[in-house]
């Protein structure tokens, strides 16, 4: 992405630290964006000045007007351009030659809209740089900053931005505006927005820098349509969310998605979802399916406490929600434990006969403001559990405010993290703000403070687990580099077999033995030399499924079986598909225990080597079950993508099997890894079937495809 | 349920249609419920006569209070009883003595809180059948019916009910009083609302038949926490869903909240959840998972256009939201299709050229209310789109009001179903309302669109489908009875083999031929005699995993792979587990092409004989995929078992392979089905393996379990 090579990239301090600003187009026509902004930045009280620039107006707002920057006395430090586009570009020089250190271009009819837009652009990226300034848009929505020694409301939005402590980018400047009014809606404040539009300098990247080095900045959120530059954004993303959360909403997550977002072509949609996928996990970041969704998370991660483990206790006054917050507590993978004997017991005696004293609670409808004060006293220090959720249906007779403020209370004491669910709570509005703004985040409704309350607990994991380190294997890159070099100087493509077996011979991935057998005698021979029990696979370019004409033959046991089995088999192919051309048997070990899986890579043109880990056989047809993370991989990334999958049963045993070696797969991936990046040429690989075998039997890639690119890929 | 053979449950008239009304235990205290009852029936202007009982007051809420309903000189129709606990007996007493027809028993207390309660409630009940009274509650919310000529708000709620075409029902009284205030706030109105508490009486079937007859409702949501009488719940609910659809929010998803939401044991609420899926799936429900969900889609049913297909058109006028919602109706099963050619041309003439004419249609932020007209025109005809999802994201400079009404004009040339999704309407809410009033149901998140979407088309499919068939097989049930009285006489408990094989043969369901060999000269014969290939199975009480001591040898072809196989295999076990008694091998024919499927039913005590189908083998253990229904089976019903599965793929072929043979499938479960109706002492069954082959090929039970109850269950 532009920009990010720039030293000035680490500080966004001339958009957000203005002392003084000029509107540049505003206008005196109310509902004009040039009208809206100048009105916005004065009604909520930029510290410094503002200069509205109009050559047709005397005036702008009662304030009155200058003809061009230039004319401006004073120093401008930031300036908002809001002209038509042909004179975007000379209001841009302008800004240079005065000395503005930043500008907000907030003109649409750029690079979106086609060829000539785009060298527009460049255009006045080009002056920008030449003046050594930074520039937001263009095409944006403008930005935000709630700080009270330096508040600026430069958007045109139509409500006061709340202050608080989330910085919050979109990528879409309309849907920006609306979630800003949606987030004060529900008491969640900002300590700086952006809405970065056509991303040309100021990019994504460099607000999450910015933002992680903002102390009034605790939690950052991301609305994303794509990403610019994953490349930077992986390291950074890795570092930041050690010390702040940050959160994103991506849409694109299916192919169709994926599509309509970008004019990529399916197959690089494909790959885009799982790199982006990759990209989350391996860095980090949470990530929601919806907008509302960011929000409830970010309002419950604002308030601080992380839970210790994931184990959730639930006090309701209604069965109902109680039920139905512990189904999607269970559902996400939470636990919903029983409470200790001693907080049952203290339950008991302060609770009518008829409250439930398991988890969830249930105080039942009678249950006052004492009654949660004695539960949440009890539940909270229970030591089985991490974490609470608090329900409330305001019966008639309650008082939500007296609830509410047992509650507040019950907060000082508890240590662990708190969230309340208190419902229909309308004409109590300022309670359960104050809630809100006292670190006890509270949501409407039961799945939300379920989503909130399972995004506290899996940030809380992320940050606790290791930082994972990048294993260096011992290799022969010398032959795999002569391997790979020969297969350039043919113009690429697919290496041969015995082309592969030396790439990973070179780099340490087992390849199973594997021998052809023109004659039934030879085929004894192989297998008494290869060890019994062996497999036997027909040997035949035009036969493409061996199983559909009964050319594999598994468990076989003995000479006999051997030959009579190489008998049948070709008598077998000849009569399914008697034109087909047979040079012989391929005779294999059969790897007894081992169960097939899949190792893969494409190389993404964004994401770089998407390395890809799944389920083989008839699992990877019925599943697509697959885990995918962006190489290099570190000895946490290689364990999390063995342990990843939906159908990790089947690699841990069933009925009473042992668990495959999870250590040497994941050394496999890490040596692949390794491999890829060594070898960017390579282009794709798909070892498939390998056979993952138990610990200290050999495991091994039995079928694999190496493609190298012709020309070398541009970095 | 109680009062469910009742002929008099088909009408709740005395309750919804009552010409006078009386408040015992009416109130002068603001915020006791006896006065906020009174006064939300006067309020909302009852227009027949409210009689307030209280002995102690001269007037409630200026009415003049009567001592007791005894006093009333004119007719009582209705009564509400709020009096306490001890004086509830007391009081429904002299309602029947005074002729009252219905009564609503606020007053909590009774079955909830235990055996004293329980026989409380007993005694009431008793009254009101002595009576001939209907009674919605104990324990219960009240009632509301907003229809113009009998208006009654016969409950404590805050806010006053919108008018509508939606009967809702709740379990949860609390919950439920939210619920309609939120469902206000998103303009959905209601018909008629129910809190029926207890159900001593009047059931939740009660209120479902009630409004299938009911010519204002058009749509039934009901908020259950447990099925009462689901037995009589199916018929009702398959009859009702064919006219107005049904939509339930069931809380006790998971093991977990089913254990939190009864006193059921954990078999059972494992039992539970797979029955409440069943019959929800066979008899047409809409099940969702939120209570937010349930009237998101409620309002998109109301409009009352249901689509003909599953094919999507969006149009928006920001990239984001139409992205997420692409996904989230992918997400959902739903399409997204391309347009004709014909549409992309309209589209063209009159968007701008930034503007993307692909599905969804993005008519960039400078669209206003002409390119929605011309978009919805164009997209509305195409004759690939079945529905369309409308975004507005309000910039600045376009109006809320003038796109909302394109909307609404296109409404009346469009025939297919129309949603809106107005993001950030904050201001303009008259006008939002004017589209959910008028069959444009409007959502301010992608999110709850697409949701609503889904389930309109969700309700055209289940609407649409055939109505299935119940088969009846020709058995040699005199065969099976036998068999089944035998074990019935030595007290029940798990068949022998041959006793299996007798009940399945005389169901006409195919077990595979399984023979004993003590030797190596048997296992031969025995091999001749039913054909190659063969499978080899270590034949020993004392051997639980055969494959673990490698006791299993499959694909066995010839006389001399028989013999050295039985050899070898005799001589691994004997290795492997010295002590085991070994009797000889299972020889079994090889069904080669078969695929692991598992058939079971558990008798469920609520819902009766409960069928299973999954995939076998691994996938079994690793997936845990399986398909649910309550016996008997339709021929529809069977169809969606065998076609229902996650891992559907395995079974309709991977690499090549043909499809098994589904309606043979389909046909044994429905044998299945017709066995356990006609022997409900069947308590369970597992056939695990049953190997499902393609059509034309034997398809056979390999391994069967059936047990027998000791004792015959009540009905």
């Amino acid at each position: 992405m532009a920009g990010n090579d720039d030293p000035r990239s680490t500080s966004l301090d001339a958009l957000y630290r203005p002392r003084s600003i000029a509107v540049i187009g505003a206008s005196r026509r109310k509902g004009a964006i040039g009208f809206e902004i100048t009105r916005n930045l004065i009604n909520y009280e930029f510290p410094g000045a503002v200069y509205p620039v109009n050559p047709n107006a005397q005036t702008v707002h009662s304030i009155r007007c200058h003809k061009s920057v230039l004319a401006i006395q004073d120093d401008v430090d930031l300036a908002f351009i809001v002209v038509p586009r042909p004179l975007v570009l000379r209001a841009v020089e302008e800004c240079g030659i005065k000395g503005v250190k930043a500008i907000v271009v907030i003109t649409a009819g750029f690079k979106e809209t086609g060829v000539e837009g785009e060298s527009e652009e460049a255009a006045i990226l080009e002056a920008v740089r030449k003046h050594g300034m930074r520039m937001l848009g263009p095409n944006c929505m403008g930005l935000i900053n709630t700080h009270p020694e330096r508040q600026l409301n430069g958007t045109f939005a139509r409500q006061t931005p709340l202050m608080g402590r989330v910085g919050f980018m979109s990528q879409s400047g309309a849907l920006g505006v609306v979630l800003l009014d949606y987030a004060s809606r529900m008491n969640l404040g900002f300590s700086m927005f952006a809405s970065v539009g056509n991303k040309a300098d100021v990019s994504g990247n460099d607000l999450v820098e910015y933002w992680e080095n903002d102390p009034d900045t605790d939690v950052i959120c991301l609305y994303l349509e794509g990403f610019g530059n994953p490349r930077k954004f992986i390291p950074l993303a890795r570092r930041v969310t050690r010390r702040k959360p940050i959160v994103v909403v991506k849409s694109g997550r299916t192919l169709q998605g994926a599509q309509a977002a970008s004019s990529h072509t399916g197959v690089l949609a494909r790959t885009m979802e799982a790199g982006t996928q990759a990209l989350l996990e391996q860095n980090g970041i949470l990530r929601v399916n919806t907008v509302r969704q960011i929000f409830d998370v970010a309002k419950a991660l604002v308030a601080g406490r992380y839970p210790k483990g994931d184990r959730i206790g639930i006090v309701t006054n209604a069965g109902g929600p109680g039920v139905l917050i512990t189904d999607a507590m269970v559902h996400m993978g939470m636990k919903v434990p029983a409470f200790t004997a001693e907080t049952q017991k203290k339950l008991r005696a302060h609770l009518p006969l008829e409250a439930a004293v398991g988890n969830p609670v249930d105080i039942i409808g009678s249950g006052d403001a004492e009654s949660y004060r004695h539960s949440l006293d009890a539940v909270g220090s229970d030591p089985n559990v991490d974490a609470l959720i608090v329900v409330f249906v305001p019966p008639v007779m309650v008082s939500v405010s007296e609830v509410s403020r047992a509650i507040l209370e019950a907060r000082h004491k508890i240590e662990i993290p708190m969230l309340t669910c208190i419902m229909g709570g309308t004409g109590d509005e300022e309670i359960l703000a104050e809630l809100d703004h006292s670190g006890v985040p509270n949501y409407e409704f039961p799945d939300a403070a379920a989503v909130a309350m399972s995004s506290l607990v899996r940030y809380a994991q992320l940050r606790a687990r290791p930082a994972g380190t990048l294993r260096t294997f011992d290799v022969d890159a010398g032959a795999a580099s002569r391997a790979v070099a020969s297969a350039r100087a043919r113009g690429g493509g697919w290496l041969g077999e015995e082309e592969v077996r030396t790439l990973f011979e070179a780099y340490g991935i087992p390849f199973v033995e594997s021998a052809r057998a023109a004659d039934r005698d030879e085929a004894v021979k192989v297998a008494s030399r290869v060890g019994y029990p062996v497999v036997l696979k027909v040997d035949s370019p035009d036969v493409l499924h061996k199983t559909d004409v009964d050319g594999v033959q598994v468990d076989v046991r003995s000479d006999e079986e051997v030959a009579s089995g190489f008998d049948r088999m070709l008598e077998a192919v000849r009569e399914a598909q008697p034109d087909a051309r047979v040079e012989g048997v391929i005779v294999q070990p059969m790897l007894k225990k081992g169960k097939e899986v899949i190792l893969g890579m494409t190389l993404d043109p964004s994401f770089g080597p998407l390395i890809m880990f799944g389920l083989g056989g008839i699992f990877a047809e019925v599943l697509r079950d697959a885990s995918f993370r962006i190489a290099p991989l570190t000895d946490l990334d290689a364990r999390e993508m063995v342990e990843g999958l939906r159908g990790e049963a089947y690699l841990r045993g069933v009925r009473g099997e042992g668990p495959v070696d999870f250590e040497g797969l994941a050394e496999i991936l890490m040596r692949l890894s390794q491999l890829v990046m060594d070898f960017q040429e390579i282009e794709e690989f798909d070892i498939n079937p390998f056979l993952a075998c138990p610990e200290g039997q050999v495991s091994a890639a039995v079928d694999a495809r190496v493609r190298i690119a012709d020309s070398f890929p541009s970095p």
